[in-house]
């Protein structure tokens, strides 16, 4: 672990309830939170949600009540996974019934010590345990997959990030543009002809006052056409602040 | 490979670009993704982008023009990178500033018998590069990740699972429930009573009208809290239909 003056800071913890926990740290084992890893941190305590089954077939899901195809995660069998873990923090279920994950909940999350992720398989998990729990449920987008690993990974590499320590101070600045619900101008680098396609003058000009109109302009630009619905949002922000 | 008949089908084939081609297939290795993988209904081919940079440091990226924080990968590095996988289909980059992934989208890509995925890091990839391929910007959602791996394994997980033979044709249908664009009705399973907690009456109440109406309203109800933005969809596309 990684010690800052003479204080040592307990690592951002996440505990993953999962069918497939060897699926843990796997591709965060690399780059950036790879890194931060080795450096003690964050960790990650996956934990097998079929240990805690209880027939003798170790079965953890069944038949959907009223009928329907796919199964459902037993209530119990989730019920004595969470109480076992001695949940501290957030405790969110990943699934596309959930609100939208976005950057501010993301930051918010980086900001607890501890917080714990249930992954699903088939068609879900009981309501009545998400219930009983005080479940966050949250959606990292409109699409459907095979569990709640993958989107596990997605929700954790994004709040590894954040934690200190992981990037630098200047780059963590550039995060906060992220709040005025612009996509991003274009970037360019060397070399500045590449196969006969200059860079923008703009950009070697060394104006910076019109390399910043010029980057607004394009932010705008692409947000109008490539997401209106942020658009919107940023329109009416702007109105609100004039 | 599976043979289905006397046809031997190829496999769904997807090129990932990254400078992390070992955390492939990683994830995908487990689960529904990981059993299509062993039957050979999709591969997965990672190529390292580093292996093309042409300098003796090898470097990959460069400082971006017009100034700002972070490094911009190089256009001549993913150029060489991409002319070299003499690449098929769609090549899909994955980065905030795309437009929006959702299962049309991937449901399209499905359909495709190769395509490739561009994961960049640092601040992006040079925009020139992007234009030259004719590169489509897809972003998974509203964060930040480290790079486009993590996002890389989201669409891959998603475009699996709707390959022929990886969900039986049953599951398949309630795919199509998801373009009616309302969130899911909440799932209940055995034990009917848990801990107190009885299941809904009308789920065991035998009468699949009054079911399939309480699951709609269910349905209903969740998107208007959760989803305001699919709920105004759901309430004009309801109204042209009327």
């Amino acid at each position: 672990m990684e010690v800052s003056g003479t204080e040592t800071k307990l690592p951002w913890t996440v505990t993953v309830l999962s069918l497939f926990p060897e699926m843990f740290p796997g591709p965060l084992n690399y780059s950036l939170a790879g890194q931060a890893l080795n450096k003690g941190i964050w960790k990650v305590n996956s934990v097998d949600i079929r240990a805690f089954a209880c027939d003798k077939h170790r079965s953890v899901d069944d038949m959907p009540f009223g009928g329907g195809f796919g199964m459902v995660m037993r209530p119990d069998v989730i019920d004595i996974a969470i109480r076992t873990i001695h949940r501290v923090g957030s405790l969110i279920y990943l699934t596309p019934r959930g609100r939208l994950l976005d950057q501010e909940k993301v930051r918010s999350l980086s900001k607890e010590q501890r917080i714990t992720i249930l992954c699903g398989h088939f068609e879900g998990v009981d309501q009545r345990v998400l219930d009983a729990h005080d479940v966050e449920e949250v959606s990292i987008g409109d699409f459907v997959l095979s569990g709640g690993e993958i989107a596990a990974l997605v929700l954790i590499d994004a709040v590894v990030r954040l934690l200190p320590g992981v990037i630098g101070k200047k780059e963590s600045l550039i995060e906060e543009s992220f709040e005025l619900k612009l996509l991003e101008y274009p970037h360019y680098t060397r070399p500045k002809n590449w196969e006969g396609r200059e860079v923008p003058k703009v950009l070697v000009s060394g104006h910076h006052e019109k390399i910043r109109t010029w980057r607004k302009c394009q932010a705008e630009n692409i947000t109008k056409v490539r997401r209106p619905d942020l658009w919107r949002q940023y329109v009416v922000a702007k109105n609100e602040e004039d």
